[in-house]
């Protein structure tokens, strides 16, 4: 049985590290909003994917202008997002109805390879969730009282998104309560029991938080259109 | 009392991850090898900065080529590499007779700054160490037993170079047994029973392991060199 895939992109960002006036996934990148490569590496990967864009309401009516400008016509389901991460994915999950696998993404990461989606839902599917993940390239210390120390990096990895469930896994585990240390969706199934499945992500799947990071941004959607 | 400031640059590397023949310092990054960008971070800071540069034996030879090419005239000291990171680095420390300090960078993070290279000699003259850090921009889990679990991110940083410290202490610490463990001079130290003090580094501040960080790389010297 194939289950439906949805894609439930969040765009909550309020453009404050940016130090810029508009949202950081409205952003022009090589000129389209950040958001809409998002979007469309979805289509890639299947142009038949469910997508729930989860947006400020605010932000509506600038999205919608967007849309017009850039003749970007896509049969998308847009919702609230809420006072909080957290709330913003709840509200976009409370579109899905039936069974299925929901890849959980930031709106932010519109260097997401169709690779990357497919695999996320391809393992979803079979583990239950599946979740994008990489090594560090770094060497990494842990607080502990006024000092820090040493740990093994081999232990750690860095966690990105997509974040990939069973639509009613993901549903129930954001039932529970609200909670400052529930950083990621991976977490929010964590609490509620479940065990998170990680697979292979991408340095090159970065989030776009900073000015810096919209220069790399470019530069590796430049570099990836040469090849 | 200024004491001196020393610069060890470590460029041990074979450039296997790079998939090129020619290690990575020596690859060219907007038409300098990454190398040479480095080490004029250093001299940028400070013209009088004393540089040693610990090279594979091997890679002598290029090297003077490529300084004759670049017309890169400077007064280095050359010092063999050893098998390890760590033995690099004990050969280079070998080379520093008086008191000071000894910032132990990167041969392959040319986007240091001035301010952090100055921050660190400043830093390590009062602390005995400073060692160059970010916070995680993303979430964490650390793997146990065949699971993982999150962690609260905000405990994390991640270790860059520039590392430094005062001549006396490190060279001691590295008079310690070679271990896998040890990953960077902030746990040689550590291991040493120094407390190891980090200061704020710069996302910017890039190893470069792989293609797509000299991608990266360049876009970031690019949009620097506009303003």
């Amino acid at each position: 049985m194939n289950l439906k895939e949805y894609a439930l992109i969040v765009a909550g960002g309020k453009g404050t590290r940016m130090k810029t006036k508009l949202p950081k996934q409205f952003l022009a990148l090589s000129g389209l909003p950040v958001l809409m490569h998002t979007i469309n590496a979805f289509y890639r990967y299947n142009a038949n994917t469910e997508v729930i864009l989860v947006l400020p309401e605010d932000d509506f009516q600038l999205w919608e202008e967007l849309c017009v400008k850039h003749n970007f016509k896509k049969n998308i389901k847009l919702q609230k997002g809420g006072d909080s991460r957290f709330q913003s994915v709840k509200n976009g999950l409370s579109l899905i109805e039936g069974e299925g696998l929901v890849a959980i993404h930031d709106g932010v990461r519109p260097l997401v390879s169709e690779d990357i989606i497919g695999a996320s839902y391809r393992l979803a599917a079979v583990h239950d969730s599946a979740v994008a993940a990489v090594r560090l390239k770094e060497s990494i210390r842990m607080t502990d009282q006024d000092n820090t120390k040493a740990m093994d990096r081999s232990r750690f990895r860095l966690i990105q998104t997509p974040q990939t469930f069973k639509t009613a896994l993901i549903k129930q585990a954001y039932e529970g309560k609200e909670d400052a240390s529930l950083t990621d969706d991976a977490s929010v199934a964590e609490r509620a029991g479940h065990v998170i499945s990680l697979f292979e992500g991408s340095y090159e799947n970065i989030k776009i938080t900073t000015p810096e990071d919209l220069v790399v941004a470019k530069a590796l959607m430049d570099d990836r259109s040469k090849t």
